[in-house]
């Protein structure tokens, strides 16, 4: 068999052409929460299949569900060796607001080392990267490693279909570790792996007062507005120290060791660096935490969105019949999204103004999770990054959610792996959305390490 | 010449005529607010100096301004006879949310007894109306009086480009009173005059954070979220008590006297008519005054739209880099507009924090005004009233702003009547707008009576 060094070298001579399928893969809008895209999330599964059947996976297959498909391949002519299931998702985030890109979301453009599309970072990337190293070692013989590949197509809008599919599904995905590539590591030349991620409860919440917009001359002064009484709202969810004050939004949030605060604090990530990548003269937060510790293991409450009355070019003179804002958390183990929507209607029982009425719709909902460091698929995930870039990897708490991840420990018993190749500045979520090239070729390479060093242990 | 009783006769004759003209009128969509409307604007103006033209008005012209023209005409006639300006807007406010019109804004629909379309009650309707009248007495030979009219095309963009016109054409507009018929009744059965008019200062409020929109997971927590910070901003500018808290924002407040606020208490609008009328199931207001005293006698500020981050179906999970709130305070007499921004910009500079930046934008603006209700054309209007209607109108404080009547007290030197024929449950400047029929005939018969009325005085 071919030496992994050979199949490096190999992958590197085909750069051209992943690069060329990498554009293909980014320029299908495969935006899961606008149902005017939904052939395109189609589209995208089928593109995903036929990867997977022309680089040698068998059973490839296209799996419906009640919302977008999953694109499913397997690779089992490893006997003996262990099992990896590689988990990606191929839909992302709407393009909105558009006119701050500077090139076509779906157009990928290339400018210095990055390109820039939709879903560049998040996560076409790492998914095309792994598929990548899954081909460069079936095209010198074989994989290391038995492998079953699957992409889902609803990470965005909260993987709503995927406990389902992974208890139906239960023994065709039996597996003894699961590589999550929907990760990022902290700067190009700083590789690390995650360890933790932040849980998520995100709620649509209405305030409505008139049954109508009302004319604020005729009617001004003498009803309750829903605008000001939702800010009112949302002002009263922090204290002045940057505190949730949501009803027992602390209780079951685990308190940092002094141990995991040393580690935190080596981040090479300043708090210049941090304004410098958003743009903000100062940082807010939480009294009495760095930014890391508010970032990684700290719980956080975000409005997402505002909507109310008249928000077009000039002076509409209404009072508007309603509110809404998206209002999302950010949970830390052993915070429970279900306790948090309780703790979001009690609050709003106790402080709502008896001038209006509110509704509060929960639109997704994820636990934080905590995975063992010192486990065979670490060591080799932090070997593969160390032979790649040159540095032993940095441990880190991720502020994101990967609902994945605490669905696979529950229903398929498995730890994962988080090794994915976004770095922190790549406006995921947001307009110029990119991947740093050098970075995404160098994930291929720490792929093909890490199945090799998988087969070994 | 034929009395005024035959005139009234033969008018009610043309009702169906009458109807299927308002039709028309209504049918133009002449949003001042909205740039691709610009040619509505030209033909709404064209299709009234028509109207002018075909009743008999003289000298009819399209006045081009440096946004939407003012169609007049004039009828001279009457030597010795005093001379009536009648104003009139042709504008009308945009009409989202669009899905909650029960017929489409722009295709007058009649149910029951009332016409429903934007502009219907803001105001086509008492501009049909006050056409009608002046057709009626040409019909039978001439006018008791000598009468120019002008209709603006920017009234709910704040007339930006009246005062030019008033001071341009101040001798071709010399009259001894303005009739301005932009205004209500306070029922079907309870004929009113206002006397006092609420000012408007309008703003919008950007707050502005990150340079970009960040991912929630990834900064959520470490930065200031601007849409928190301004509905911060926006809760600190009331107090627990209704008052508003902008810096001097009463010094100038007129005291109402003893006498006024027992018969604003006549006004025959109930808390409980204006529950239903709004369909809110408690009031709200400063502490301390009625909601007749709220809306006409005592200044307001209201939230009229807000704007942040993503609105759209689900959940994006978006720190958003930039936040936006319209922002309006309706004034009372001596309130000055301009000092009013200067309020608002020193609360801003005191109350916003270091981790964000703000910016105000001034878009319209208007004094409150009080007209002296001893006058002989008031009482021609009470008169007529009290004829049309078989009751006394009762005395009115409008909480809302119509600019034009500060600007010819200024720019003319005269006094205006403000006789209309909208209702406060009309839905001006929300969906559904309406014109109540019979009011609509009755508004004619008034008018009809109030150029016999100020001929003979």
């Amino acid at each position: 068999m071919t030496s992994v060094q050979q199949i490096l070298e190999s992958s590197k001579r085909d750069h051209d052409r992943y690069l060329t399928e990498f554009r293909q893969y980014l320029s299908i809008p495969s935006i899961s929460t606008l149902s005017e895209h939904k052939q395109d999330m189609q589209r995208c599964a089928e593109w995903l299949a036929n990867q997977l059947r022309r680089i040698g996976f068998n059973n490839v297959e296209i799996i419906a569900t009640a919302g977008h498909p999953i694109a499913y391949g397997e690779w089992l002519n490893a006997p003996g060796k262990p099992s990896v299931l590689v988990y990606g998702h191929y839909d992302v985030q709407p393009v909105d607001p558009l006119n701050e890109w500077a090139s076509p979301p779906f157009e990928p453009s290339v400018r210095g080392d990055n390109i820039y599309a939709r879903g560049a970072s998040d996560m076409k990337g790492q998914g095309h990267a792994v598929l990548k190293a899954l081909e460069a070692w079936l095209k010198s013989g074989g994989l290391p490693v038995n492998v079953k590949v699957f992409f889902e197509g609803e990470e965005e809008i909260g993987s709503r279909n995927l406990e389902l599919f992974l208890e139906k599904d239960k023994s065709r995905l039996k597996c003894d570790l699961v590589l999550n590539c929907d990760s990022q590591i902290l700067r190009p030349d700083v590789p690390s792996l995650v360890y933790g991620l932040r849980g998520l409860a995100y709620f649509d919440v209405y305030v409505y007062g008139a049954k109508g917009d009302l004319h604020s001359g005729l009617f001004g002064g003498a009803v309750h507005n829903p605008a000001q009484v939702l800010c009112e709202l949302i002002t009263g969810m922090h204290d002045a120290n940057g505190h949730v004050t949501l009803p027992g939004f602390y209780n079951k949030v685990r308190v940092l060791s002094k141990e995991e605060r040393s580690e935190l604090a080596l981040t090479p990530i300043s708090d210049d660096a941090l304004k410098e990548m958003t743009g903000t003269k100062l940082l807010y937060g939480e009294k009495g935490f760095t930014s890391m510790e508010r970032i990684g293991a700290r719980p956080s409450l975000e409005v997402n969105g505002l909507l109310s009355g008249f928000t077009g070019e000039g002076s509409k003179t209404v009072l508007p019949a309603k509110a809404m804002a998206k209002i999302s958390m950010r949970l830390v183990p052993e915070q429970d999204s279900g306790a948090v929507e309780s703790q979001l209607r009690e609050y709003l029982r106790k402080s709502a103004p008896q001038t209006v009425t509110w509704e509060v719709k929960s639109l997704a909902s994820d636990q934080a999770v905590l995975v063992d460091r010192d486990t065979p698929a670490m060591r080799a995930a932090a070997r593969a990054l160390q032979a790649t870039f040159g540095v032993n990897p940095v441990f880190q708490l991720g502020g994101g959610s990967v609902p994945v991840v605490s669905m696979v420990k529950t229903k398929l018993g498995v730890d994962s792996v988080l090794l994915g190749f976004g770095l922190p500045d790549d406006n995921i979520h947001a307009p110029n959305e990119k991947q740093h090239l050098p970075t995404y070729y160098r994930g291929i390479e720490t792929y093909i390490r890490f199945f090799d060093l998988i087969s070994q242990k």
